[in-house]
């Protein structure tokens, strides 16, 4: 809970790798791997749940989640807030509520309530109009108490496939309600519809981007186009779940027993270890009487 | 949330396999994989939110996820309350519940509040004494309101060092109070200890076991045993996912990027699937008009 | 939480009488007064958490109200989903939690998310267009498991100003799609207004009022009216707990101690009884051992 | 949130004056009075929730609770953690989150888990050992962050009928161990047994009492004890609540109507203004676009 402020990281480090989370466990294995952030992510969280990304989980849930990580991990925390759960009058109380929660940065997306997850193909993808989305920022600014919880806007002006040109212009937009800053979403298969953005960005405030579908853009690149200053993988650690709880779930169904699995999963030891038994047994022999 | 009851999977079948879960995630893969009912588990959850198995979690974070798992997964959900969270008042209320959210199954052990969690080396164990969880037992029973709910007593006596002979004066003890099954716990790490004494039951209830500790021992061999009806697979999908969480997040690190992880990991489409985005689409195209 | 369908009580009784509540206690009251259901106000439950009744408590925090009432009394809930928490893709998850949670009959309002509260003078107040209400209305139809949970489709048209003609044809829209009743709100200061609405009524579904703003209408005249089968007192347990308090608290600070508010409120011995200490101690007596 | 730190208020204060709350809106209600600080009462919360005051309530219940009071009220809250829910071990984990959760001291009894409400004729009590308690406070004054977060530890050995010399040994035990506060709980008719126990006491640390039991003790006599630093109100929110909710529900049952009910119970202005409408409309006029 204690940590260095992203603000001062972003100051210092080239570009913060930033790593989804589902739960404090995963925000503690991000940090141990030695990411710099952990992304509260939405879409990871209402998996879980196994509730589709449509604006079914609500902010509670997330929020409860979200302080759950932040009371066991020292990372700063990135708050995945979609669309801000209503309007700027909505935003305020969120914001007042994430900021106590221990998040660090908050990104807000411009698509209107009840959002459609982003990478779906062929699914309706409707924004607020800019000045709308101006008066949401603002509304967050004025909400957070202190400065160094950063406000990141987040355009789905490419997702809703209406081209650089209009996502520039919510980025200026944004920037200029206040942003600290933006990120742009794109579901291109590869990196070029970014890599033209960023190109084209003149504006001061720093670029984020979630690079899920196009994975192949490399950190030198990244770093070549100077103006990303995070880079948010944002589904990695529950697509990592799914694929390794089905693998050990189907090993099990075949052998009808536990053998093999047990030698590829982690050890009982492993997981004591990530619960801090450790401590525990010190506060047993310091205190128990 | 319609299933078949436990106990009549219990009548037909041979010897039910249970996986652990700690998600409504992970309860649809178990039900995917074929499993034939859901362990809705104390340590899996406490391991998820980075919390020892110590009895920090509460009642409440515990059922409310049961609740999410039972409304997100058609299997019948075998509810850890560990302890009963106090005395027989607190069973009364807490079976209420947890029938409520959907349990189909409830097992209680013999330790004592706040317990440790059984796999831990040199830790203590303090069990209950028999009468008072006897009075547990029975405050169950009289909390359930419909008879398919199975009231499991679970002892710790093989956990505590106790022997075979305290643990099968308890699981008589438990039996005489009403248990439907009695499921008997041990660390021990082969198989000897719990085949001599599942040998040595001679009472009319079904033994359950959690075979953590000695993974060797084979279906095969609990068909010979006979007195066995359930196997559960305490802790196996938070194990998973830790070691693949842990592989790929180092990939990322190590890589500066998702390239290499996202050809390992399951695809946004398989996340998309297991989130019944197909619902969805079908709940818009009838509904939104 | 057994108890006579509310299908059933309206079948056979003249008009419902039916109070809100903000908490399992006020539920209890309720009960102990003779009401015939309790209305699971979002008014109240906002007030009790101090916030504005303008969609910015969670359905969870809602929801959560909601199951610990139907836990703790025997009446049937009528539960206030406000817009339904987004479109009707959000309507049929919503839907399938309220019933899950107990709730006997859903009411869902026509204003579009985040709403404002329906009695502020000089507020917006923006409808949904018919079209998507009537999708919203039935998607929460195909969503419920029995059919002895009541859809009540509420138009705030009246409270919008859009006047008689345009609440009738949303009457008669809403009836179309399915809703077992419809719920007319009025803020005018008499009940001319809904008078003349329900003199105006030729549908077959019944009406509900909520006559907050025209306290004076009688049940006689109610009566007379025929098609009003339910009316909702929509604040009047929070209201009753705020003077009071108000009223204590005064005394207490002004006296500087508690010997003069002690004789005008409820005693401890009452507050024991609402617990049902009584059940405790024969918990204890027959379980604890 | 921002508030004057209760250890200021203390050093500079007569004698505390604190009310209990249930809700943040009973909070905001006690702010408004002019008390000095909030009891967040385990008695009322568990009333609040229809349930007996023998440790059903979960912690995470009542810390929902803590937070949301503390997110809408300026005054420090008195967060009343029962027993600690277990442990020593279990101690350090409540501690550090009611402290995240914004309390400003934290009341810990000497009850055995699960107690028993403190009030109740012929109730076991049983009290944990001294030594035991003792590593319980030294746990939580390890846990706590701030150490303006004040630790008061609560006796009920004259709840217990143990007497005053054995109040007096845990007094001194507790004051040892490093308790801030020492909180003295009599069910005593008069408030002779407190005045008795208080003139006797010798150490340092001052004294809390709450006199729910002996009402007419007068704030004169309780500053010519001079030891005592705080008095707790400890359930008059919703004492009072109760008997008012009573009365207005009778009453419209009676007229089956609301009209006289509307005339004794607080406005809908008046709630607008306590839900601070006020600030809504200011953030649409400044936001909303």
């Amino acid at each position: 809970m204690s940590f260095e402020s992203l603000r001062t990281k972003l100051a210092r480090d080239g570009v913060l790798q930033v790593m989804a989370a589902h739960s404090p466990l995963s925000a503690r294995l991000a940090e141990e791997a030695g990411f710099d952030a952990v992304w509260a992510s939405g879409f990871e969280l209402s998996a879980l749940y196994g509730l589709a990304d449509v604006s079914l989980l609500s902010m509670t849930q997330h929020l409860d989640m979200v302080r759950a990580m932040a009371g066991q991990c020292q990372l700063p925390i990135v708050a995945d807030i979609d669309t801000g759960y209503g309007n700027a009058v909505n935003v305020d109380h969120v914001v007042r509520e994430y900021e106590r929660a221990g998040a660090s940065a908050i990104v807000m997306e411009d698509k209107t309530f009840p959002k459609v997850t982003s990478l779906l193909a062929d699914a309706r993808q409707d924004l607020t109009r800019i000045e709308e989305f101006q008066g949401k920022i603002a509304a967050a600014l004025a909400a957070r108490r202190s400065p160094d919880v950063l406000i990141i806007a987040r355009t789905e002006a490419l997702i809703a496939g209406l081209g650089q040109e209009e996502a520039l212009r919510r980025c200026h937009a944004y920037a200029e309600a206040g942003a600290d800053m933006l990120l742009v979403h794109s579901k291109s298969r590869n990196s070029e519809e970014i890599e033209s953005l960023v190109a084209a960005w003149d504006g001061a405030r720093p670029i984020v981007i979630v690079p899920t579908a196009y994975p192949e853009l490399t950190a030198e690149r990244i770093a070549e186009l100077r103006k990303i200053k995070m880079v948010i993988y944002g589904n990695h650690a529950i697509r990592a779940s799914i694929a390794a709880m089905q693998r050990v779930f189907a090993t099990i169904i075949a052998e009808r027993g536990i053998a093999s699995a047990d030698r590829e999963i982690a050890s009982v030891a492993e997981v004591f270890r990530l619960q801090r038994m450790g401590a525990i047994k010190d506060l047993e022999e310091r205190f128990l009487r």
